[in-house]
Formats: structure tokens, sequence, C-alpha cells
């Protein structure tokens, strides 16, 4: 029977049962639930409210159950509304109508709310383990296309890539591989540089995760409905003997506050942007006119009429859940979005999103650090798209150097590849006479500009693609993935 | 085994395989995929790419399948990645290497848009259906409360409301209750008149469900893959076959337009936002201080807490599923953004949200509509309600027609509220004398203006809350609901 | 001063109204406020509330209105709270007390919601012809590279596209590119038909559109504040003069419902989203590494740091905003949940998403059409990427053709892939006696399934690649542009 | 003309032009763009790019420019496609061809960033502190509710409110208000207690902005167009000079990085929850048939047409403009979803939302402040509105008290409200005798549950609605803030 026929008459419309139960899913909080009632049972002793015999009984109680849960041999009946009800009737078909004294003073208001939370407290390192999983499998690409193995790995022990020939450094020197902007080449990078790339926005979505800790670790239980405790629970132990940072210091505010809840699925809407670019560049990368990765065959799949196929799915699936991650942020905000103050029934819609956007991260994340540790690197097909074009911005510099302004530069190398397109030829292929027809500023050593290796040299700034500013970058990565 | 095994070597790695598969989900496609399969048998042999003998064996093997779906009988196995690869499977035990003719010239890209369309094809008339009874609830209201029963009902019959003595007409004449703009008490309208403010939204979603049926009714079948069917198979007659409108024009558009999906989510969520006016207003007017609609306790729900709550949980649910639902179009259109041509992986996000949406209102709406039939309107309340400033308009419109322009006949209107605020009385409690002090134009016969009744039946043109008009708008609501 | 004084004392504050005031947005509805009030003003003399005298002179000073927002002569004045005030104001300088008889018997929101619709009605038109301008130019593509030119036209005459050398036919043959699915290499399609892909989502947008008139030709007007018009104004033929189809059948549903903005928006976020594809292809096949397309200098840019860079921002532009689309869908969603019945100031968020969707489509539609009308396709590269591995499945439909199940074929096909892979050549390099170990089936004429020709020529049904269904469609999208 | 023509000829599309520039809305970043570029110029001849002479003149004419635009002198010309070329041109006409080598090493693409990071960072303190002081308002409001003025105000000294008799609090104690959930009466709550509820949003608010600083104080400039600066820049010095905390550590991330654009967009609908759900409150508080609130006639509006109307303009567009931020951080996800690595012209789309959003929450958060500051509290309707069935949970912890538990009791506080419904009276109004006919437990000291002091007062613990619970709450209210 449901904990709260109070004033009501008969029985409830079964379809609108149906429609208002939560038990098909707020079930998940099962051991949050049981934990949360025994920490209750505990400060309503504390309180004086239960008797040391009644506290000890309960404890017993609820023990049994969390154990039926763990061993998943709890059984639910058709009644159980949600979990707190589910419970409790256990409860009390374990030690009798004592178990009607837990719920005194609480609501499932604030119980809901505490479940909720302690469940977010009880996931989010298992959310930040994957990711800082899957930032282990950029760190060994970089390191795999930077240094010649084997090498000295730092502090933390990466495991050793099993790559491909193409895959690390070429002749005791890192990869470089095209830079892209607007999906043109841009100019020559490191490849070791552009895996990095992927690093640093996973590690800002590690920071916004452990900035949202405190916010979570707010204790609701001992809000009542709304209004507060009636019994002088001590909410400050309370939120210590659960693991919060604090209790939270307004009950009204308490039973309806789901900002953890919309600043989680925003953190993991953002991880999703960010695994879909990712992901956007594993499937250029893999298709035959880039060729610059091949994905394991462990990792890929095939088409039920192209025998010859070989898919991405695990990335194409990272970018479309980017957009259903967006889809459940955006679900909970509006939901939100002009709600009373205090408890309204709307907050129910709250759990399905996180605990969806939960296990798509925690499902997707291995597959892709997975599918990335066995990626094959295509070194050759990288370094043969590096077109002398691409040192455009390095020819202007050579004129830098010799006192023209920038701008001039620039210019005036716009000029070159002008020439060497209507001439159908390579930039590098222009003669000097050409060159300097342009500019007499032209020499011959013009030419050296067009090397690759030289022009990521020249980049050796904190955060540049030179070699040895990515070994620094490295080291860094290293370095911020072991303080956590 | 998968289908697509082809050219890659080993196991699919099973984290991998858990994020691929969508047999959990698409499994509810079954019937459609198997009815899809008998019309391409079908076509095949037509094409003559199938023997008559061979033809018939395959139905018979599909006839069977569908009937073990029909019963609940189908059994899954680990390998079933989808349900098309699940339906071939058992094919192949019924029938052995035959089955491996099916597939000839399909793809799952054409097949999984048309079971997902011919899925949707089926569901929509329910979902019609049931916005249809809840237009019934309303209309039912309607009429209650405007016309004194027993009513002839018109050529569609009304289910009797079993409502209280308030729900329905006063003393032979329809109720009246406040009408708001900006939750501000603003003019008196018929409660029929605001019954029927719901009903027309949901017509206007019926409107949109069928314009989107054509849409849908596009066939992908005989796309392949994406380039179209290599034998000659006769489209526009397996479109038929399958109850389509059309064939889809174009293969390559064919195998990924997910424009009927986002369009029904858009459609979803549009209803969504109707459901969540009319829950506001439900939620406002059961409240104490509204107090002009108490729900059946059948449709109610108490607190687990505080004995006396009754709380209109419905509602509350629309309402927040209203944002949910927004949720799920939105993470459809940006799942399908920037996706190049035709089939994506991404894809698969589609149907987990198009089938959520439709699960939701499935069951919300007739939920919705029974706490409607149930529900009790207290006419007292409302009628008690009306304040006589709510005539203001009335007494500016009493000055109009006595010559004065109306923006001064506002003014001063104004200045009598202003006047009966400062003397803490009723405006229609300024003396004659006040009046009159304020325009020689207002006469005697200025607190006629204050009754409610007349203010109403002024209203009188097309859409206008007069009773005339409201009959007439009432007759044209059961017309529009007939005609369907 | 504001028209709404009425009651209230005092200045209001001017913080508040720079935030409530809308003039700075809804003064783009000038021209339809004032014909919305010509046809009151007609309306009001009808009804008899306005002499003939009186409706002369209004009419008179409200077309000098007009014909100053037409010559750009109008002056705002700092009280011009919206554009409803602005003509109110103006037309009392103009024609002095009368003016204030204008208002009488409607609302302000009535009317703005009149203003919005006439708006969106005279707008719809434009942007169906941006969408019928931009499909021509996908039809002039398609027709090039199909039909040898100079060619018939039909009924619709195309301007002659001045396509590169390689944009059109080959030797008198259809030109043929690599179909893609998951951005794999996929199957040969005809480039006619890569074109016409993007032709059919655009129609459906255009059909979305169509629909949406009938919802939006709904007259508000005469509905009052919330409750209808107190004087007996003719609504059924002020909406035919207004050219709306009908008069809205509920004066509370009328002043509120933004169903017809939502579903713009819809559509408009449905449009980014198509040329959020087309334009993620373009950016691709105009990337060095495909090299199909080279856009024109018109509509490229450069960088200021990298002189070589050519970049297709025009398309990058239309898949940013195609995000942007969907925001102010979402975000008019959101705004629209959850309010109660009748006009809350909420709604006044409708207009600038509307405004900023129109003319974001409005200005980037005609600059993809004029970027598609001026780029070159590189027929070379297109077919230079036709590699033999893409007749996989044609080399498994000769197996079928031999009597082996697909299954099978595929199987066997898969094989044969293995085994090119493994010994480093084209499946095509494949020699006889190593595919009849594969299986004794095949045989000499074997090699001719790998003529990209052929497989085109093979998808002939309805819908399909081969050059003969192609024309069809071809005549089919010409047909149905023909006919809007 | 353009920066970037280098090799492209021709004139740019005058359309393509008008959607490419960014001009319109990047005028913003003005000043940010001057002083990037100052101290680019200072980190050039420290680098020994520019001589000492010639980074004089160039911070000569940016000085210059600087001074132009903060006096709006600065003239805009034609081709200035967006503030960096607009800058650029300026500087030429200032100092000469000097002004070409500004450029040298950078990239709009870093510019941008560092353009748009400044901006923010020059931004955020001023959103902070209208949160201060919206919280202010409210801390006024819960300090006038709590405790008897003149009254100490602590630290931080909050303006006297100007409050109506009603306000504050009633016979030298707290005033008492219904507390609701589900918009039914629950308990009572003091009205302190409901104002301080709405602050720890807020502070939450601050403390996610205050977690984003970091996150934007990240310096992309250096890090050229993708690949760093080939040019010895000391990027940590130059981070220093511009104010940031660090250099960003990967030139590519950092072109593209627009994380901190969506947490900024994140934080502000989130504050849109917020505002709309104290909006929600005042809406309905200040109906009729709430009555308990007042607003001034400074933050309200009137009807154009209802002369009576007084309504809550600002709270309803705050709650309407929740939607429309929602709006704006789901496009900027959308749009940042499946881009490829570095920078692409999508990214162009990030400013308009960033800058909308700040200035609608910049407008409106001073007018919800001043708005709140003027309002009147009607304390007797709040007290009269607590009606005794409020009391049932204390009914029941009377119960519990007398050792019945608590399950038990709720069920018969709702047999007891259930007879008091039957019987038509109050709760409280049930004799002894019917009371003892439920339980025996039930004693003459069961009257004294009703008095509502009593019941806040019970509610002790901390977060709980006692008048010495809401004080220390209060108290540690003003701490946070003046931590600030």
């Amino acid at each position: 029977m449901a904990l709260w026929k109070g004033r009501l008459d008969g029985d409830t419309n079964a379809q609108m049962w149906e429609v208002n139960a939560s038990i098909s899913f707020d079930r998940r909080m099962a051991i949050q639930d049981v934990r949360g009632s025994r920490a209750w049972a505990e400060a309503l002793e504390r309180a004086g409210v239960l008797t040391g015999e009644e506290a000890a009984q309960i404890e017993t109680g609820l023990a049994e159950i969390e154990e039926e849960f763990r061993s998943q041999t709890f059984s639910f009946a058709p009644g159980d509304e949600d979990i707190h009800t589910a419970v409790e009737r256990r409860l009390g078909e374990l030690i009798g109508p004592l178990a009607g004294k837990l719920h005194t003073g609480r609501s499932r208001n604030d119980q809901v709310a505490t479940d909720f939370r302690l469940w977010m407290l009880d996931h989010l390192p298992a959310l930040d383990a994957a990711l800082d999983d899957l930032q282990g499998a950029l760190v060994e690409h970089a390191e795999a296309a930077l240094i010649p193995s084997p090498s000295p790995r730092g502090r933390r022990e990466f495991s050793p890539l099993p790559l491909g020939e193409g895959s690390g450094v070429r002749e005791g020197r890192p990869l470089i591989m095209p830079g892209y902007t607007h999906l043109q080449r841009a100019q020559p990078i490191l490849l070791s540089h552009w895996w990095l790339s992927h690093f640093w926005p996973l590690q800002r979505d590690r920071e916004r995760l452990a900035d949202l800790i405190p916010r979570v670790s707010s204790l609701p239980l001992g809000s009542g409905a709304l209004a507060g405790v009636p019994f002088p629970v001590d909410r400050a132990a309370l939120a210590e003997n659960l693991g919060f940072e604090r209790a939270a210091p307004n009950s009204i505010d308490a039973v309806s506050d789901r900002d953890f809840a919309a600043e989680f699925l925003f953190t993991a809407a953002l991880i999703g942007v960010h695994l879909s670019k990712l992901a956007e560049n594993v499937i250029l990368f893999t298709s035959a006119e880039f060729g610059f990765f091949e994905l394991s065959d462990e990792y890929s799949t095939g088409s039920s009429l192209m025998p010859q196929k070989k898919n991405p799915d695990p990335f194409e699936l990272a970018r479309g859940k980017a957009g259903t991650l967006l889809g459940h942020l955006t679900g909970m905000l509006a939901t939100l979005k002009g709600l009373p103050s205090a408890y309204d029934k709307d907050l129910q819609e709250d759990k399905v999103p996180v605990f969806t956007a939960y296990d798509t991260l925690a499902a997707l994340l291995p597959v892709l650090a997975g599918a990335l540790r066995t990626l094959t690197v295509n070194g050759d097909r990288m370094e043969s798209a590096l077109s002398p074009a691409m040192m455009a911005t390095d020819l202007a510099d050579y004129l830098v150097e010799r006192g023209i302004p920038f701008r001039e530069a620039h210019h005036l190398t716009g000029q070159a590849v002008r020439l060497a397109l209507q001439k159908g030829k390579a930039l590098n292929a222009l003669t000097l006479g050409e060159f300097q027809a342009i500019h007499p500023a032209f020499a011959e050593d013009v030419y050296q500009v067009f090397d690759p290796q030289q022009s990521v040299a020249r980049r050796a700034s904190l955060g540049g693609t030179a070699p040895e500013a990515v070994k620094k970058q490295l080291q860094k990565a290293k370095e911020v993935m072991s303080e956590k």
C-alpha cells in the first residue's frame, strides 16, 4: 500500500499508478537508500526519538535488506511505488510495526534528494577514472609518436602500446602530420601534439567534475518535506556520517535543489562534445582519403551488405551520443524552468537523464580508450600529406626575418602561391628567379623553409608544436594526471 | 555471429559489442521487421531473384517467426546484434541456408529505416486517438458548463460526466469564471470557453500528426546501402504492398532521412507544451488559494509525511515531462547536425527518443483524460472570485458608447480604479457622485456594467466568450473531432 | 506615455522600462501593425463603433504613417514602448484625440499576435523562394553531371552553370563518384544522384513550410485581451480582409497561441540540419584529401596568417548556424513550457528568435546557392577514388546470380577482400585461381564486376543510382519544383 | 581590404561578405582587442622581432586607437570585416606600413580567442556583483521578516527596506507563511526562511562563476593559427601581462577551446532557472488569489485595454528569458558538436549567444532586485492562509511522542483529516471525542499542535524553519556574501 494514502479514499487509478511510480528507475539507488536510512535511524536515536534497542533492531533489519540488494535476492512487490516504499515495506516484514518509526521526521522529499546525491558521489569517481584512462591512451600515443622507445615513462607507467610500425617516431624523430584549420591543410604539427590536444579538454572535464563535488556534497536529509525536522537531529553529524561536506543550509531549497543534476548533465554534455571532436577526427583519419589511422578489427564493424566495409562505429556512436547527451541536459533545465518553491512532482524527471548520461559515458569511454589503444597510425600517409604550400607561413616569416612587415610578406607569399597554382607546380618548385621576381629578398636559402621538421622546430614556445615544447607539454600532462 | 564480419578478423571487443548492439531497443520493431521481410521476399520473387518455391519457404518461416513474436515465444540469442540479425538467424534455424537469400539486394540501412517508418505508421493512430479522447474530456466539461443537461450531444456521443454539483451550469445559465492574463484577474469568461481553449491546441497537434503521415509514408526499402537495388525490384509495388504512399525517390537520401523522427519529436514536444499549459492551470486551480477544481482521489497522491496532502501529481508529471520531451527533440536534432551523406552509425540514436516520447504520451494522455473526467468544479469559488474591477474594461466601454474615445475612457476608468483602491472599496461601490466627479458621462445605469453575465454576453463575436458564441464554438469543436 | 498607465502611479523604473520595452525588435512589424489597424478601423466602422467620417480620418492618418514607414521617415519617440504605442502616438499627432478611438475593443494581446502572424505570412514566400533557388542550383549540377550539354532543360529553364571541365559528364556518360557510408567508401554512385540527394530534404522543408501556412493563417484580432470583442465586429470578414484563412475560434487560445512560431523555428532548425549535411560534405570534398570540389574564390576566404589557405567559410557557417537555429527552437519551447492560459509577458520572447532564424536563412541560402553555382567539380579525382573493393557487393551479387545464397556470397567475398588485403593488392588483382580457391563459381567474367559503370547501371530501380533511374528522378525533381 | 586575400583572386561575393563578417558583434571586444595587441607588440619586442622604436610607435598608435574607442570617435570602414581588421587598418592609417608588423606570428584564431576571454574576464565581476545585489535584496527581506527593526545588520550594511506595514515582523515575532509542496499547502514556514531559500541558489551560481574563472584565464595568444608561434615569445610573461593565470598548454586546443563559453552559458541558463523559480513564486503571490505580495507601481505595468490591471511583467520576463537562455546554451553546444580539431568557422557562432546572455542578465538582475526592494508583503493574507490542516504532520508527531510509530500515526491523522473533511469543518474543530474515537492517545493538549508558531519553532535543527535556526542561517548568508 502506498505510504501516502492519508486522507485519500479508494484505489489509485491503475494507469495513473504506472505513470506516477518511480520504482522502475529509482531502484537503482537501493544501496544509497538503505545507507541513508541507516544513518537516519542512528540520528533519530541520538535525538532521543528511537531507543537504543529500537535503533538496533532497525539497523539489523536494514543491514539485512542491504545484503539482499547486494546479493540481488531482494524481491520487489507490486505495491512498491518507489525504492523508499520498497525498503520500508520490507523492513516491516522483517521487524514488524517498529519499521513504521523509521520515517519519523523525514519525508520522501529529503530522502530521495539524499539518495540521489549519494548515488552521484558514489559514481563520480568511476567517471573520473574512465576519463583518466582515456587520457592515458592519448598520452601513450603522444609519447610513442614523440620519443624513441623504450622510453622512461615518468611517474605514471603507461602500458606499452602494441602499435604498428607507422605509429611511432620516424628515424628517431617525432612523427609529423598536417595540421588543419577549416579542414584545409594549414601547417605541419607533431602527431604527438595532436594527440595531446585531445588530452586537455578531458582534463578540463575532470576539473569540472571535481568542482561539482562540493555542490553535490550538501546533505538534504533532515529537511523534511520542506520545513526541517521537528526533532533535535544533529544534521551536521548526520552529514559527516554519510560522507557529505555539509548539511544543506535551507530546508526549502534543499528538497528542490537539482543544480547538481543539471551541472552533472552539462559536464556530461561537454564531455560528449569533446568526444565528438575526437570522433570526428578519427572518422576522417580512417577514411580512405585521409588514411592516417586504421582501427583494429576488434573495434570495427562491417556491413551486412558490403563485404569490404570496415566502419568506425565506436567513434560514430560517440559523435551521435554527444547529441543525445545534449538532449538530456536541455530536458532537465526545461523541466526545472518555472517551477515554484520546494518539491514539485516534476522533479521526478531528474533521474532517468542522469542515469542514462552516466551509463552512456561509462560504456563509451572504455570503448574509445580501447579503440585508440589498438589503432594503427600510418605515418607514411601522414608525412606524404605535408604539401609544400603548408609552409607558406614559414615563407612569409622568411621575409619578415629579412625586414619586411608581416602584412606585406603575407601578400607577397600569396603571390607566390598563386603563381605556383597557375603554373601547376608545388610552391617549392618555383625557381629562384620566380621567387625573386616577386621580391628580391628571396635568396637561395628560401628552399630550406619547406622542410617540415624546421617548420615545427621553430614553434618552440610554450604550447607550440616543436618537439622540445611538446616534450614539456607531455611531461605536464603526466603531472596533472598523477596529481589526481 | 554478426552478419557483417566480412573482411574483419577475430572477435569484436565485448564492451564495444554492448555499445554497438541495438537489440535492446530495436526488438520493439520485431513485427515490422518481419512484415518488411515478407514483402521483400515477395518483391525478390517478382524480380526473379527467388523462385516461387524459395519465396514460399521463406514466407512460411517468416510467418512462423511473426507468430513467435506475437505469442512472445521468440527466443533471442546472445549474438543477436539487432532485430534484423535475430530474424535472419531464426529464419536460418527454421528453413536452413535458404534464409541467406533473404538479404539479397537489401542492407540493414534501408531495412531499419523501413522498420522504423512502419512502426511509426502503426503507432500514430493510437496517439491520435489518445489526443481525441483527451479532447473528448474537454468537450464534455465544456458542454456541462454551458448547457443544462440532459443535452443533445450532437453527432458524437460524449459519455456523461459524473460531475459534482458545482461543475455544471448555474441556474440554467453557463458558469462564469475569472479569466487571467499575467495571472492577474482580467475579465470574466465562461468556464466552457476556458475548457475549449485547451481543445484547439490539441486539434492543431492532431493536424500536425496528420501532416506528418505522408512524410513518414515514403518507403526506403530497395535503397540498399545507399545506391539502390541491383535487381529489378518494383519499388512502387513494394511500397503499395507495405502500405506506403510512395517509394523514396533517392536511395542516398532514403537511408539517412530521419526528418520524420525529428518532426514526430517536435510534435510530441509541442503536445507536451500544450499539456503543460493545461497542467499549470489545473495545478493552480486545485490550490487552496484558487480552489476552483478538486481532483478525484483516484488521480491524486498524498504525502509520506504530511497526512493532509492531496497532490495533483498527474499534472505535475505532465508539466515536467514537457521538459523531457523537449530534451528528446533537441537531442535528435543535435545528433543529426553535421552528419555527412548516407548512413552513419550516429543515426542509431534515433529510436530511443522516439520510443520514449511515444510511451510518455501514450501513458500520460489517458491519465490526464481520466483525471479531467473525474475532476470536480467548484462553481461557487469561481463566481465569488469575479471581483468588480474585472469589469473595468466594460466600464471604459460604457464611456466609449457615450462618445468618449477609448483611450480617454481607459484613462478615466483608471482614475476610478485608483479612487476605489484609495478608498479601500470595490470599484462598484463608488458612489455615482464619485463616478461623475471623474466624468459627467457616468449615469445611474453605470452599475449595470458590473454584472459578469452582461460582460460575457457582450463578447458575442466569433470566438468570444458570450454563451451564444461559445455554443457555436462547441458545435465547431464537435464537428472537427467527428471529421477525423 | 505608456498606453497602460491606468491605475498605476508614478514613473516606471528606467531599467525596468528598458527590459520591458519591445520597440527595439517589434518595430520590424511596423507595416503589419498599420495594416492590422487599418483593417480594424474598417471593422469598427462596419460594427457601428466608428462613423464613416471617423473611419476615413483614421484611415488617412494610418495611410500617412504607413508611408512614413515605407519611406523610412517615421520618427520614433522615447516613450514608444512598442510598435503599437508608436503608431497610436503618431496617429494622435496627425489626427488628434480621434486616434484614441482606434484601440476600442482590441488589446495589444490580440494586436501583437496578429502583427506577428501577418509578418510571417509576408515572409514565408521569400524563404520558400530561397529554398527553391538552392534546389535550382542542385538540379543544375545534377543535370550537368548527367546529361551531355547542351541539354533540353524541361519546363523550368535552369541557368547554365559556368562549370569547369571536370564538373560535367565524362565522354558522354554520367560522372561517377564514390558513395560513402560511415565515411568509408561504400559503392559507386552517380554524382548527379548525390546532388539530388540534397534536393529532396529541401523539398520536404518546403512541404513543411506549406503545411505551416494554414496554422499561421488564423486571425487573433478581435480576441481582445482574452475574452473577445464587446462590439459586433464581423471577425470572419476581418480575417478575409487581412488575408487570413479564418478567424481564430477561441479568444483565450488566440492571444497565447505561439505554435506557429515554434513550428516555424522547428522547420528552420531542420532546414539548418539539412544545410549542415550539405555543408559537411562540401567541407570534406574541398579538403586536399578528397579534392572532389573546389570553391570559387568569390565564395572562399583566406587566412590572416597563412597565405596559402582557401577556406570554405560559407559552408562552415551553415554548419555552425544549424546549431544556433536549434538553440532558437529550444529556447522558444522552453519559454512556452508551463505557462498558464492566455497572455503572459513571457510570450514577448517569441519574436527575436523568429526574426533571427529568418534572417539567418534569408542571408545564408543565397550564399550557399551562389557558392554551389560557382563550385568546380574535379571529376578525375572522383573517378580515381573508385577503388575496386567498392564493387565487393557486386562481386557477392555475382555469386548470387550463380545460385549461392547472399549470406554465403557475402562471406566468400569477405574472404576475397581479406586475401587481397593480405597480399597487398587490389581486389580485382586477385588471380582467377585465387578467386576459384575461394569458390569454384568464380569464372573469367568475374573481372567485369569491377567496372563502376556496370555497377551503377545495375541499380536501375526507382530511386537507384543507374543513369536511367537518375534521369527519371531528375525529371521528377523538376516537376515538383515547377508545381510550387 | 580583407587581411586574408593571399592566394584568392577577385572580389568576395557581397552577400557572402555579409554572412561572413563579424564586425557587427565583435566590435564589442574593441578594448580587449587593443589590449591584446599592445601586449603582443611588447612580447614581439622582447622576442627581438620588433625593435624598441618599432614597438613604441605601435604602442603609440594602439593607445590612440584605444582612446578613440573609449571616446567613441573610432570610425569603422566598410571593409572592416572584424574588429582585428578594423584595428590593424586604423593602425596603418596612424603609423603607416609598420602596422603590418603587428600581426607577425599571430593569427586571428588565437587573437579572437584571446579577445573573447579577456572580455569575459572583464565582465564576470559585474555579473557577480549583480547577483550579490539581488542576494542583498533577499537578505534585506529575510531580515525584515525575522528581526524587529532597527536591527544590527552585521558586517555588511543592508539598506533599509521601505517596506509596508505587513512586510516585517508581527508583534515582535517572525512572520509566518504557508509553505507549499506540489503547490498545495504543506507546512507553516517563516517568510524569512522562504526569502533565504532563493539566496542559496544564487550563491551556488556565484560559486560556479568563480570556478569558471581559472578555465577562462588560460591565454590562447601565441598559439598562432594552430601550431604555435615561430618566434621566441615568452608566453608565460605574456599571460601575466594580460592578467591570465596561465598560457594555454596546447596551441591546437587553444584556438578552438570554447568550453568557457559553453560553461558560461550553462551558468547563465541555471541562473535563469533560479530566477524563474523566484519569478513563478512572485507571480503566484501577487495574484489576487494568493495576495501575499504587491509590487510597487514603479515595477509593474498595466494593460492597454483593461484599466484595472497591474501586471508583474519583470517577473514574467525573468521566467520567459530563462527559456531563451537555455536556447543559447543548447545552440552553442550543438554548434560545437562534431567539429574536427583546431579552428573552424563554425566557432564564429560563439559570441552572439554569450553577449546576449550577459546582456539579458545584466539588465534583468537589477530590475528584479529593484522590484523586490519595493515589493510590499501582506502579512495578514499570509497568516490567514495558515489553515489548521497544515499542522497535520505536527498532529502525527504528537502521536509519535506518545509512542505510536510514525507510519501508524500518519494513518490515524489521515483519518482525522478525512473526518474533518466529511464533517465540513477545520481539522482543529474536531472534538476531543472525535479525536479519541480515532485513537485514545489524543488528549486535551492536542489542540496546541495547531499553533503555527509552535510548529515552526519545533523545526530548529540546522536549516530548519524555526526562528533560531533561520537567524543562524541569515548570519551564515551574510558571511558568505561578505567573504566574496
